[in-house]
């Protein structure tokens, strides 16, 4: 059953349609049927105005693209804070998507998944009227450095990066603190049978039932990679050996 | 009608009922159901051998977390390219979608919207037998410094991305040269009506209809927000601009 302490994501778009989408199967369809979180929609076209219900306007200043309103997206947040008893900004914050945010990473879904649930405000790409996003103090937050058609697929990531570090979503089927990224370092090659696949074998190191000299030959890997492919992530890595 | 020009995505996954998923609505929807691009998705379960259809096995070594197997694959990704006639490697390029991949951003999106197509092989968080990438030298693309459930979320980004650049698409609502990313700098804070809201107003040079200042306005507010939010941004256009 959906209590008070589900994690819940808010999700205000003007593309209610695209959820749960891809969210609805595998490991975040189970979970979300499981009631491991919860999913809201908003449509932020219900909180428009008048009988066209506009929600967006021209760029002051020209330039072609639409800006979603300031008093169009303050109506729908403040719907969203009334409709959920003591919500409290700390605990359940309020975000928007958008490519000139912070660069979403392992460290926030980690944050983000201890939270109550998040609010997410998808963007289009046009953009959001700034006074809007001053005067809530809604930070941004971005997936990379490329730009999508707007904020909803993003949002989807973000849930599900989140939602697989729930407790009871994963199970124990790897210990979170062997993944990725927590340590700043690649995975590691992996192999599966057969041994020997196209004249290419399973490294002996693996096969060797030796427990430590699996983790070393995995540790170097890691470490091998990470060098190669992500040298800024090795930067990280080895200064945080250091503290 | 698609024929043999229409920019093309093939999806190699276990999940197809994923697939277009958030991608049949808004830009990317209309796009494709005006043929301006073509999904064909694949589901690796047929490629695979035996009663038990198995795809994946135990990791070598040990540790929980199942496997793709390189001969399932291999079977999938040879189907792949004997049913597109021609394929070549070049203009179509294979990619697998893994956190241990080269970080995607908006020059790999432009130069994939450039090619035929793309081939996106969805990996689940387990991973691939890497022997199947080094035999078929696969590339690994990631969207970032955390962890999906699986590529196929990452599939869907990387196409919207890619889709929004392929010509007709997007119209002519904004000049791709315009777009954050192109020289590394951050969006300009975007306002529309009305001039006043909560005591915040549109800054006036923006109202001041002088396209000049307009310009300088937003140049000066793009390179402000990439210095305080993306140092390392901020450092790749100043060594661009003085190139």
């Amino acid at each position: 059953m959906i209590n008070n302490n589900t994690w819940t994501a808010n999700v205000l778009t003007l593309f209610p349609e695209m959820f749960p989408g891809s969210l609805s199967y595998s490991l975040t369809g189970k979970a979300l049927k499981n009631n491991l979180w919860n999913l809201k929609t908003y449509d932020l076209r219900k909180f428009a105005n008048g009988k066209r219900k506009k929600v967006d306007g021209p760029s002051a200043g020209g330039g072609a693209g639409q800006i979603l309103k300031a008093d169009v997206l303050d109506k729908a947040v403040g719907h969203i804070i009334e409709s959920n008893s003591n919500y409290n900004r700390n605990s359940w914050p309020i975000v928007a998507l958008s490519p000139r945010g912070k660069v979403f990473s392992q460290t926030e879904a980690l944050h983000f998944s201890k939270c109550k649930g998040i609010t997410f405000i998808c963007g289009r790409y046009e953009g959001i009227d700034e006074r809007f996003l001053k005067f809530h103090n809604i930070p941004e937050l971005s997936l990379g450095d490329f730009i999508l058609s707007g904020g909803e697929l993003a949002a989807q990531v973000l849930i599900d990066s989140i939602v697989r570090l729930i407790p009871g979503v994963l199970g124990n089927y790897k210990s979170l603190e062997e993944e990725s990224f927590v340590n700043y370092l690649l995975e590691y090659p992996q192999y599966t049978s057969p041994k020997e696949w196209k004249n290419l074998c399973i490294p002996e190191e693996l096969l060797s039932g030796h427990h430590q000299k699996i983790k070393n030959w995995r540790l170097n890997k890691s470490e091998e990679i990470t060098k190669k492919r992500r040298p800024d992530l090795w930067e990280r890595h080895k200064s945080s050996r250091n503290h």
